[in-house]
């Protein structure tokens, strides 16, 4: 994916705040800026955006992986071999390297909301001055440019497919994990024929039954369908590194009337918001859209998150559709639209899709019925 | 899990440190201190630890996921439904809301290598001192209780099957994700069957080929094993929170003279380590131990990470089996024994697996067969 165009803004932006070099510690921004993503475990990874280079430093078991993948000039490695630590034994020693040539009282920008205490104020000690660029890179993510959106119309697909396998083998006696695995399966198979050496990321989960479906963020554990049962299908499939999110509220055996009222309020506030979604608006106003229609029916002091986030490199990303949020959306950005609430004794009840902007509406990338019918599973 | 051990011995250090709070951000540690862990996104979570008091601040939408699992006094929490939101509307404005009845310059414990900057320089902005407690808690995590080590067993029995499932489906043509697939259904239904609502969390990849396989950390993808490839099979399960590692290089076909070479060196060096290690011993003799094997063949320069790391409640933990570390390890401690190099032109060599410290040695808690003949699939 070309990065050039980002790095112009970043830097146009540095240049503007006085800013030398940018170090950008966000795994998500680091992906969105050089086009590398590795496995983070306990070796940090810093990429650092000077006004003519952009630098990376890696750990040793990375340099190759780095070198075929990054955008970046300069890759500078930590080593764990004794006889290559002598360069350099931890990342702060090369960060500490590639802003030795800058003089005290230089402005150095971090992603301060992800970024480290601990290096930022070893930075600090320096003489340096840190100042955020995180918002500003926030900023810069939130209008999907055409490759980005062409990726995430093709993690679309593969939702769907996933989703769509899942909830076929929901039944009394499945356990929400075992649900998860069938979808996975279909999801590795079709990814594997359709697209030769793509990367995938997937996330799903699927709480069940009244007590644990009001849970909005729970892995999926081993407790088995019963007849009565809520559930939440939530599925997010990363293509090539962008992301498409579909959920459904499924009934296992025949509906109550009060599954069926908090059913159809939840589909219904989810079909208020996307009907309403597109260029001009502002995110509270979409929020507020599907609140009004939870509040109708009386559920509104269960409806406990915001309607929708951005999404695209990040499970969650901003522009975040919430109460408070005056932003005026445009063209280009992509959102999941899941309107939720969670009643106590009940079950919780929420449908998920990713609709992305144009210039006259939205384009709904995931696709499953929405209905109750489609979605009483026995 | 019981928990208040940690807190006795987390405040006994506070009080000897004049630190009035500890403000712990790493999941992983908020987890091992009040046993809740959730589905991190966007919303901050900020556990809070007091003489006589544990705090914890939530989003809405984990409100009842916290009253059900947290060991907390208190839960405060942060909404984005608008008539609930004045009481907070974000995290920080709770943390202040703890910190209120302490004066000025108080010291404020964070854990520094993971707490954000941002939340840390607010407090700063509020007149308090940030200090370190994450380096305590680090090296709390380094001895494994007795709950802590049946969990890590049990983890080693659901990754011995994973890992054996998944090696049985190795043949030309598969895809690496597909490889990963099989496992994981093996796991999600054995898991299922026997231990009915447990949580488990999983990490899988594949990398293949003499050009991935010499990427010791990258996603499974898409490629399909050919005749003549090498293939690291690297899997973690973790069972309620607590993990362990097993992971077994591969070769398709019939392995060729420079192969078999490196396939038993790294055997031998991952067994010369496994024989070793015990209480006793530093990190940094355990790592000369394999890497003296790896070296008498010729391959050191290629042995580019440290020959392991602590493991538990996260993918990688402290101690690190590390050529710097000095420290001297003990009864409880847990490590993966992972030596490995990785050639290009040839590709990777790597077993992995899980030991836990005893008081004359250790014990090995996977298990899969080592040898050559067991690891050779077409």
């Amino acid at each position: 994916m070309n990065v050039s165009h980002r790095l112009t803004e970043l830097r146009s932006f540095m240049e503007k705040n006085d800013i030398a070099v940018s170090i950008v510690m966000n795994p998500d921004n680091q992906f969105y800026l050089s086009g590398f993503k590795a496995i983070l475990y306990s070796r940090p990874i810093v990429l650092s955006i000077m006004e003519n280079k952009v630098d990376l430093v890696v750990p040793g078991l990375e340099e190759a992986h780095a070198k075929s993948e990054a955008n970046a000039d300069e890759i500078h490695v930590y080593y764990e071999h004794p006889e290559m630590s002598e360069q350099a034994a931890n990342h702060t020693t090369l960060v500490k390297k590639i802003l030795s040539g800058y003089s005290k009282d230089t402005r150095i920008g971090f992603d301060l909301a992800h970024a480290p205490a601990e290096l930022v104020f070893e930075v600090e000690k320096l003489g340096y001055k840190a100042v955020d660029v995180g918002r500003k890179i926030t900023e810069m993510r939130y209008i999907k440019d055409q490759d980005e959106i062409d990726l995430m119309i093709e993690a679309g697909q593969l939702v769907n497919l996933a989703v769509s396998k899942s909830l076929e083998s929901c039944k009394p006696g499945v356990t929400e994990l075992e649900i998860d695995a069938v979808g996975n399966t279909a999801l590795f198979s079709k990814t594997a024929s359709k697209h030769p050496n793509a990367t995938l990321g997937f996330f799903v989960m699927s709480p069940s039954g009244e007590k644990r479906s009001i849970m909005p963020h729970v892995f999926s554990n081993t407790r088995k369908l019963n007849v009565g049962d809520v559930m939440i299908h939530s599925r997010q499939v990363a293509f090539n590194g962008y992301r498409a999110e579909l959920e459904r509220t499924v009934i296992i055996g025949k509906p109550t009337e009060q599954q069926i009222k908090a059913f159809k309020t939840a589909q219904n506030a989810q079909q208020a918001a996307l009907e309403f979604i597109k260029p001009g608006v502002t995110a509270a106003q979409v929020d507020k859209v599907a609140r009004d229609v939870i509040e109708k029916e009386g559920f509104g002091k269960y409806a406990i998150h915001r309607v929708g986030h951005g999404i695209g490199v990040s499970e969650h990303e901003e522009p975040y559709l919430r109460f408070d949020n005056d932003l005026v959306l445009e063209d280009g950005m992509a959102f999941s639209i899941e309107p939720g609430f969670y009643i106590p004794g009940l079950g919780g009840f929420r449908h998920s899709d990713t609709v992305i902007l144009t210039p006259d509406g939205n384009k709904i990338i995931t696709e499953y019925p929405r209905d109750l019918e489609s979605l009483v599973f026995d």
